[in-house]
């Protein structure tokens, strides 16, 4: 037979699963999407259609949902780990388990003291309205020796309304564009960060609090940057968190840049200049596109290169 | 010739117009998509492709930025009642104008002062992340005479994880649902208000604090209730907003009921109760769907009857 | 209690049912998704939270499974006329079933006789791909006296390259717009027509047929018509439906004119003209909406008013 | 500083592109979406925001357009050649030219002789309707040397309705699942094929009979195996593509398993055997997701290994 298999991986993806615990009258709510991905000595079932080495995809998702029940879920990270190491070590044919994990956040409604006829806003604390901005994210992959945890976010929306220019670029004979030196500059940020941690499960990072100060710091470094492009940005968004966090050695960054076009409106009398409640066309397509990596020095590049698929 | 030409509306649908103003180094942004429908004297296009009656939608995009320009955004309904008047005054054939606006919210980026190479931290005032959660909407009619404002939001999504309960429900013979005492109640609130302000542009209310307030008591109803059915939480929201705020009479609500069904994890040896750490999946079709109008008694319904269009 | 409920309805929505016959080696599939709405005497549940009068949604989901055994799926309109005569005939407190219904069809892949190890191509008559283009609609109403059924489809993308001109509008300050002689047509059609029947079950249409013939001549329309406008085309659409179907009365189309702009390409010194390969822009929003209703004369229009919201 | 720019890439993303060409009155027309992504020495504007070697995507999106106004569009990849030659070769700075394109399929409608006022239906051949099913993929990727193209197709949703069954697999202690002995098989399938063409222009592959071809032969694959697992026809359809193309040696393909389960309807007394009529619930989430690459034997993978990305 002149073909053969190649890389190959399977399992359940989109396993919705949502826990909530109660600490007297107030609840705590995690809300996650997991995929299972598993690979490993699996040519069989390809060649012949044995699934000798098949554990379904229906059994990983019920683990998926007996594990939140047995150890809950701290954080996905670690969520994460629990699945990965289980598929590893309880499966002899399974080599690797890469678990990706989306988490939608959630913030309590704030109530001001009703006239419910049932209860008072003071017993609230099982009520929650769904956050929006970010959708947060983690991959973690274990070989059965190392782990590899790249967390991140995606979807959320940020915009500069000054402090941006873009000049001195290359001009050819397809160039129209005109300087810019106060423009809009706005994108919605993908970020992916690898931890350095691999191994000794005792130290490992504190995942919350990582994404918290990474987001801060992605955030600050956005809104404190004076732009002369969307590349100086993202470097010194990279940078800065890099700098900031020990625990993080890499980080990619995708950046759609969502053009704010100022609408000539000369035709009618009007002069549609920034200083004076300037008025934009939000484009939708097509739209720049801004991705890269920032690494500490001297670390070996481990995200996946094309990060539009990430 | 047998058929005629019944109802019918044209417009230049989803202009997106942002408009930023600076009050010193303080910016501020409205952030708007915006469709326009006009209707009236509109039989020879149809019949015989005679545009003379016919401004182009082209025109109706390009009044909609100029606008924006000239009059500012003061907010989604008052954009819209200058546009529907424009309009209608101007143009002799057009006898109503309808203007639909969904409104995206940002806030400002906090920053706790930096090391930017470039500024300060305590001088970004000119950067914002989008807030996330509901999508805010407006539709203005205007036939030249009487106004019709309907507010409302979308895509709200809101989950109380206990005070929720369902029996007592008919039985028939495809009925195989088991009765809930303590169950998840989780929706995306899509609603649509109607103001009884219809003529007196002197006293229009104020539409800003209007859509706060409307929203605020909308997710208070939503958590105070102990609920029987999301029927009865439903009616306690809309009744909630039209006790509350006086210039309100009617309001719609599409509420799907998101399930989320408690996993069954008794195959391997887990109790998955309420009390300890439930796991739930998080169901995306089928879903029930709960529709219903609350009015101010003595108030003839106008909001179009299938909210499932809205 | 100063507010009242006014108009309500509830089910369960977008059941995904898929319906398989054999007739011998060769299959045959229907692709549904079916949402159901109830109304009638539901007052309680909603001011005190009693179910007594609530059929739950689980009971007509299971409903819609368990009908596509008993009574399978002719076509969508008759299985929606089953599931709407059960809910008002079996159910004293409902008044009103109103059953909705997207079908995706499917054609047989064609094979041309195979090197498979397992079975001759001749043998495949069970192997079915997604038909792609539109989606099939139909909304059955029933009052236990009368039959509303309105059929149609959406996101049937369709273009023609020329034979299309806009000129001879109104220009006021905003205009800017120049006129086309030849320029690129195209929408995503939707359409919902209105059958005429009501009531006699002997002398239902042929759903199947009706539903093919109309698709047919709504796109020989848009080819066969030199257009002037969109709104003269969408005419032309809906009377050669009214005139060539005796069984339908009335239909709504809602046409979004996607726009093909010109690139100007004169920068670079090429000449873009329209004879010699032209090349357009595709752009996505705004766009145009061009909405309207075609009658049989005489005939009272029934269909919702407000097409956008279809 | 402790932080180094990793790889990184830029360009503009989805220029929707139509070109239509006239042959007498039949006309032609090509619908594509194209991204530009370049990379080279760019570290200056990461470093430091100067853009003296940073070409706008502005002027890549021109380039499009005006190329497609030059070249013609005679196929996806030979319109991506064109256009990732000309970056690479015009501007020192570029290193490496990523194009990737997504193109839509028209079809002529048929008419059948018309009643229109103002064409006959055998005049008409400028009239077309958007196919549906697959979206086609190309990338070409060029640094100034050799060339890599990978075509695909994306969103092609095919069924078995029989001929598939899943017994033998791993069972644990969170195993549920019961064995199948007759099932559907469904997925929408997403592939990417990589040519073994790198070099010489004068002997490229005809990309066009290729995609038709890669096509046909894995529809046909798919109809004609009778499958004990999603993988093993994975397997069957990348292996008779590659026996059957020379010009093609690796391909990956993404094909999640579209669960339809079978309804129990035994609560209704109805027996649901798959023999007579069987009913199905076409699940959203989760779902299987088998992943794997099929190669020629002795051929290196060059397909970035992550396919759930791709």
């Amino acid at each position: 037979m002149p073909t053969i298999l190649g890389q190959n991986q399977y399992g359940k993806a989109e396993n919705r699963v949502v826990r909530i615990t109660r600490d007297g009258d107030t609840h705590h709510i995690k809300d996650l999407n997991v995929s299972v991905a598993l690979s490993g000595d699996m040519a069989d079932v390809h060649y012949s259609g044995s699934n000798a080495n098949v554990l379904p995809t229906d059994t990983t998702k019920n683990t998926v949902f007996a594990f939140a029940k047995k150890y809950g879920i701290e954080s996905a990270e670690q969520f994460g780990i629990h699945l990965a190491r289980h598929f590893v070590s309880s499966q002899e044919p399974i080599q690797i388990a890469r678990i990706r994990i989306e988490e939608y956040s959630w913030e309590r409604i704030e109530t001001s003291g009703g006239n419910s006829r049932f209860i008072g806003a003071d017993e609230v604390k099982h009520s929650f309205v769904r956050k929006g901005q970010e959708t947060r994210t983690a991959q973690i992959t274990y070989d059965g020796e190392k782990w590899e945890v790249i967390s991140g976010l995606k979807e959320l929306s940020v915009l500069n309304s000054t402090n941006s220019e873009f000049w001195g670029y290359v001009k050819d004979e397809y160039t129209t564009l005109k300087e810019a030196h106060d423009r809009v500059l706005a994108t919605d940020v993908s970020a992916k960060w690898r931890y350095n941690w691999t191994s000794d499960e005792a130290r490992m990072p504190n995942w919350e609090k990582s994404y918290e100060q990474a987001r801060k710091h992605m955030l600050e470094a956005f809104a404190e940057t004076y732009s002369l492009s969307l590349q100086q940005t993202l470097y010194q968004m990279g940078s800065r968190i890099i700098n900031s966090r020990s625990e993080i050695d890499e980080i990619r960054f995708s950046l759609p840049n969502n053009h704010h076009f100022l609408v000539d409106l000369e035709p009618f009398g009007l002069k549609n200049d920034t200083a004076d409640g300037a008025v934009y066309f939000a484009a939708d397509r097509p739209y720049g596109l801004i991705e890269a990596t920032v690494l500490r020095d001297g670390i070996e590049p481990r995200i996946p290169v094309d990060l539009t698929n990430l």
